[in-house]
């Protein structure tokens, strides 16, 4: 063997274990928000810690540099494991363990005390955790951009290759359309009949299950809990999901349910022969979305699936005010005035967005205090939404995200959005009957044609790479602009 | 600062974050047995095995032996630590890595395994697995003992400082008088009426809930989940426990979460100072057990608190067959033909750890084969207990423990039992009017005595130091038999 292969196995197999570690890590975050007892937030940070400091060892090994010096790929799975483990190395490298540890033990308490504000709808009480927080990801953003843009070393964490720039170039092409598309909703003659009544928790969680199994999550490898904020944690053969019930919107819980299972299913769908290595996981957050949101919007809030969501509705809730399949469909998509990212509707999804990125980006870049946040976050909500934000579990702490560190984030999800909208154009020529078998609530066609063109791959190419491959086209926000003007032109009759 | 202030400084640091990690490796056990997809078994094995190798690099750190060499206790509870981490420190020096690895690879996979076989009474299924956990255990003794007593080697691993020969002596102190007592028991004329009917698993669980919350469990630190084989789970701020149910059997989840309550309080009642430390964890197993069967029959089976559960029953079960309290006293100690351990009444028990005791050791010495288990497990049972065994899940499959390769484990529970015996005479001297709480359901007196004087020390002391410590004497045998034969002469009318 020569010492190119033999550096190469041997680092192939501490990464193994090192994989396996980080798949540890995650399912501590899972047990953190579905399982653990109150009492324990703080033992849990220093668990936390303590295996943040394992990891960073690992991942800044001396003999992965040795090695990645010596091993070269012998084939292009090899050159995308080596591409992956260097980036790590590289990066790891630039961050000193007590930083890595102290942002293990800082996140894990910030999201205890997070939750609580958000119950208590008190800021003042999360600011001091939010301050400690920002100042350590200011710290690692220095460390990883090495004098360049502090924001841009984040976002890179989530999405490689991506900067504020690419991504503002984005939401600038994105927003006059948008805007112009909520405007005319928002004034139509026509609108779809709000959803009103109370529904059964326990029927929605049956039913939540039931949209589980049709978008072929696989139960024997994952599970379904409750969490202040749904999720999707893990990869290999356990990736879980999380959702939440409010009586009197079911959505939440359906949608929510869908979107989750779309990142859990990008995991499961991940090849085999990936598994506890580099490219055994999503390549990137804007990958990831792209299949959450695809699953939950393009395939789930379609006229086609929601006609079968109608009957299964109907069978559970009996008559619960939607008098037809089209009426129900206006329902599920219905634009309205409303808080929440995680329930906005197509339209509004990316305008949330967009306010948490230009917040974030000042945060970081430190042009913006923290005490400052709840009032630029009102102002700014006021001014691109028309409303005023009525508390702040409405406003600035509906999200987990900023208790856990992850700045540079929230972008990646309208990039998701982005490339959800380039996939449905391309599985939509792939098969063209889709809306006949999506309408008996059967996805398989359009979930089999995601896992072979996209979630299979894993992380073997760079993300806007997969998206192209897949779509046989340079990803842009046309074909999510289009197919949102022309769903809700007809839903609203413009 | 001297040196060895420092020594011992620098090696607390280090060890806290070991201790942390050992949580996190004692979660990923409780999320196996309760929560995880059974799709996930084999990733769950490679990520056990690897949390092992780390677990196992920091506690031969080279750096632990320098330290120790250094370092002096300033006081008692530093010199305890020290001698905790040197203990460690000597056996996990005597395991190679690889061992450690592979046994805990093998026993998350062997857990599995025999869940699978248990559950289709197949031996056969749970053989080559059983082979291959002794196989390893065999070889992990051999590096403790170095020539001395394999079986020895590794009872020392749950109770430091026993033997099979002290264990052994204890034994033939306990068996002549239980036969004697079993023999009267079930030849008396009287005979307390069995239970029957069937019980709302809902209410069950209910009232297991408020029966943990009676004994003090701290909910704000813990959870009760359902599991195949009840046990409790963690240390310091987040200890868990699992029941089961069985509708025609409510004393089997009631009395098995009194059980696990009485370990998790033991955890939870240690100093706070000792927490993430190696005094922040029950002593040993043997004193351990002492504390969950104190719990479940000193206190949980006399007649003032079965009393007071009397009325617990007939508020949740209506007129559920026992005419009276004193009738339900009998009944929740009837004493009968049973195949299932943790289901045995008290004067049975600890015969059925008898049988274990005498198996397992010779297993580990290796004269007996696997394949001949089954067939040695229903002789001596039939044996010892004068009927035949009538399924594998009712005999050889009916215990967890050597699919985890806890061998040298079973003794320690009727080393607890002894241990119970000695503390509930020490505690009724010390509470002389304890039934009247226990009527009423209160259990504080009790639980706080135990607290104060067993659990709140962790591992400060040797664990026959605690006990003798607690009691003012000495433990031994006869407190438990004394009280055994006292109570049931009363309950049988002898």
């Amino acid at each position: 063997m020569t010492n190119s292969a033999t550096a190469y196995q041997d680092l192939m197999a501490v990464q193994r274990q090192t994989e396996a570690l980080g798949q540890i890590a995650g399912r501590l975050g899972w047990d953190q928000e579905t399982m653990m007892p109150r009492g324990a937030s703080d033992q849990r940070a220093e668990e936390m810690s303590a295996m943040e400091g394992v990891l960073h060892a690992r991942r800044t090994d001396p003999r992965i540099g040795d090695w990645l010096d010596s091993a070269e790929g012998a084939d292009d799975v090899a050159k995308a494991q080596l591409r992956h483990i260097r980036r790590s190395f590289d990066r790891a490298s630039k961050i000193p363990s007590r930083l890595a540890q102290a942002l293990a033990h800082q996140t894990s308490v910030s999201q205890g005390i997070w939750a609580d504000a958000r119950a208590n709808n008190d800021v003042a009480a999360f600011l001091p955790a939010l301050q400690t927080v920002i100042t350590l990801k200011r710290e690692e953003a220095a460390c990883l951009a090495q004098g360049g843009d502090l924001y841009d070393a984040l976002i890179d964490d989530y999405e490689p290759g991506a900067t504020a720039a690419s991504l503002g170039t984005m939401f600038d092409g994105m927003r006059p359309r948008l805007v112009a598309l909520r405007q005319a909703v928002l004034e139509a003659a026509f609108q779809p009949a709000p959803l009103e009544g109370r529904f059964d928790q326990g029927a929605q969680l049956a039913l939540a299950r039931d949209l589980a199994t049709a978008f072929g999550y696989d139960w024997n490898r994952g599970r379904l809990d409750l969490a202040v904020h749904p999720f999707s944690s893990g990869s290999g053969n356990d990736a879980r999901i999380t959702t939440r019930v409010v009586e009197s919107d079911p959505f939440n819980c359906l949608y929510s349910t869908i979107h989750e299972v779309g990142h859990a299913c990008y995991e499961l769908g991940i090849s085999q022969d990936y598994a506890l290595t580099p490219l055994g996981q999503g390549v990137s957050m804007g990958v990831h979305e792209s299949q959450s949101r695809i699953y939950e919007n393009q395939i789930g809030r379609s006229r086609a699936f929601t006609g079968w969501m109608f009957g299964q509705m109907q069978a559970r809730f009996g008559n619960f005010g939607s008098k037809d399949a089209d009426a129900f469909f206006g329902t599920v998509n219905k634009v309205r005035q409303g808080y929440i990212r995680t329930e906005a509707d197509e339209v509004q999804y990316n305008l949330h967005v967009m306010l948490r990125f230009d917040l974030e980006r000042v945060l970081i870049l430190g042009d913006l205090q923290p005490s400052d946040l709840e009032a630029a976050w009102n102002d700014r909500f006021a001014a691109d939404f028309g409303f005023a934000v009525d508390k702040p579990s409405n406003g600035v702490l509906q999200d987990v995200h900023w208790s856990c560190g992850l700045f540079g984030y929230f972008p990646t999800y309208s990039l998701g959005n982005l490339y959800a909208g380039c996939l449905n154009q391309a599985l939509r020529a792939a098969v063209p009957d889709l809306d006949a078998q999506l309408a008996t609530g059967v996805t398989t066609a359009a979930t089999d044609w995601l896992r072979d063109n996209v979630q299979q791959h894993g992380g073997l190419y760079h993300p806007r790479e997969v998206i192209t491959k897949a779509c046989g086209f340079e990803p842009h926000e046309g074909p999510l602009l289009d197919y949102l003007e022309a769903k809700f032109s007809e839903i609203y009759k413009l």
